[in-house]
């Protein structure tokens, strides 16, 4: 093992431990006492763990004993995989690391539209990831039950709009509840190809057919589309926006996110019913300026409207999150 | 700043550079083509965020200039933060990093039995961490629910016994059911006295008094209040155990933590009516093979069983976890 030793005047000390294999850890020691430790091997997973695991063991015993003891807080973090074809880190919206129990790489495209991930986790089944936005995950109806108003509205026989929802979770639900026509308008073909074969248990068998006896699918941008119906005077009961955050637009008109998201709402105002429902997801809940300015355009729009929001688990999600209901005054 | 090179014969590169500041960073680049490069400074984490992205924003720009944008895949991960006051890692029991919200250390005492924090999480409300297991958060009435029968049992009338529970949950969504009589036992005052004070969503002022119009608190060992209550005929119409994963006894008369887990049962199931219900919570969704153990007990008390299971999204703890409902035949 190869050892250098970097003395700080003020600082502290930086010793680097190189081993033949080509691990090496780092030893960080802070004049206030802080000591860390961090060890890198390049290896299987689990041989590389215990072997790991072993050798912090006794450098924690080593530590006690040096110092008597007398150690006020010893914390061992899980290791970092980095570099595997399997990416287990999907930051939360609100920026916190978490590791998701990610075991195989379902599908990965490219289309012209973003970067589509579908990875299985043990638990949650097969996970929806939109570049890089943990979209949906076969253990989350709660998120498809709550965009859809949680359970209180009653879908029979209304016309509902769909933006978005290319996982086919909402339309999947809500044909069951035999609605007149439900129309979604999804931008990008090859999220609903990979959801209709790796999400089953989110969407059934609602995506192998465009077309069904009370639905339809428009592979379509979908502000072209709200603005023919606008035109048409086309009305909807219900609209339900399952765009991603940030949405796709293949002709944005408007200069920033939150003009374009405007947009979106100005224009589904104009196709809902005056005593219709316009359900959307918010962000997580620890976002709260952007909540705030959510709620702030709310209040620009063309007509006015009022809304209330609910906070709900998603399981695959890690971080609550926020859901809309807005409605014309 | 100091460049330190190491050059493998068969294992590629580490250089480390280490800045004036106690900053420094490690670039390793592996024969097969991953590069990891990891920061390490000491600082204030908001000023030292920035810095850091923008010099991240600057390698990662580098890059991609020296490899003609040939590069696969591009990963960067939130810091990590350690040595603070606050430790935002709580690792799941399937041993996942994940990083809390943790804002504030609201409690954090050693009792005799075991460390007591309650942390505060900006969505989570209070989180109950015992001996470093999140026990419950404000936000988890799922939990509470889900160990109480999910909403399924009427507790009006009813003789209930509750072994742990100190976060007072239970006993407070219990009385409001107007039971006949509620008797909580929880091995720790400390807990009770945390809880009180600052997990007041979860019990409300329930355990402002250990004696109620329907309900008592004995701050005991479980074991030989079971034991009492078998030998006195004291029959119940739920035993809700609420213990720790690995039960806390002042006397283990058993050797392992599965014996030590079946004398509970077995000690349950003796004051549990014929037609009566026991609930717990099991173990999260992945430990399959501790949840299998589990299962294995249950066909060896000394009354023959039948059990069925949920899985349920608790909000804080980050992964499913599995609740028994166990009956005797």
């Amino acid at each position: 093992m190869t050892e250098t030793v970097h003395n700080w005047e003020d600082h502290g000390y930086l010793a680097t431990y190189i081993q033949k294999n080509g691990s090496f850890a780092n030893l960080r020691i802070y004049p206030h006492g802080l000591v860390l430790v961090d060890l890198q091997s390049y290896n299987d997973q689990t041989k590389g763990k215990e072997e790991t695991d072993r050798l912090l063991d006794k450098v924690e015993e080593k530590m006690k004993e040096l110092f008597h003891g007398n150690i006020k807080r010893v914390k061992r973090l899980p290791a970092i995989l980095r570099g595997g074809a399997i990416d287990r880190y999907w930051p939360t919206a609100d920026g916190r690391l978490v590791e998701y129990d990610i075991d195989e790489v379902v599908y990965d495209e490219d289309s012209p539209f973003q970067n589509i991930k579908i990875l299985h986790s043990k638990q949650f089944g097969n996970i929806l990831i939109l570049s890089g936005d943990v979209n949906l995950a076969e253990s989350d109806l709660a998120y498809t039950q709550a965009i859809m108003g949680s359970g209180k509205e009653n879908y029979a026989g209304k016309e509902v709009l769909i933006l978005g929802g290319g996982d086919g979770g909402i339309l999947y639900e809500i044909v069951k509840l035999k609605p007149k026509m439900v129309t979604m308008v999804e931008i990008d073909q090859m999220v609903i190809d990979g959801c209709k074969k790796y999400m089953r248990k989110t969407c059934g068998d609602v995506l192998d057919n465009l077309k069904g006896e009370c639905y339809q699918v428009l592979i379509e941008d979908c502000i072209p589309v709200l603005k023919r119906y606008a035109k048409e005077g086309r009305m909807f009961d219900y609209v339900i926006n399952d765009l991603t955050a940030v949405p796709i637009s293949t002709s944005p008109e408007e200069d920033s996110t939150w003009e374009f998201l405007r947009l979106i709402l100005d224009l589904s105002m104009k196709v809902l019913k005056q005593d219709g429902k316009y359900f959307t997801q918010g962000n997580c809940i620890n976002l709260t300026d952007a909540l705030t300015l959510y709620e702030e355009q709310l209040s620009r729009l063309y007509c006015p409207v009022e809304f209330s929001k609910e906070i709900v688990c998603v399981p695959s999600y890690m971080e609550l999150w926020v859901f809309y209901t807005i409605w014309k005054k």
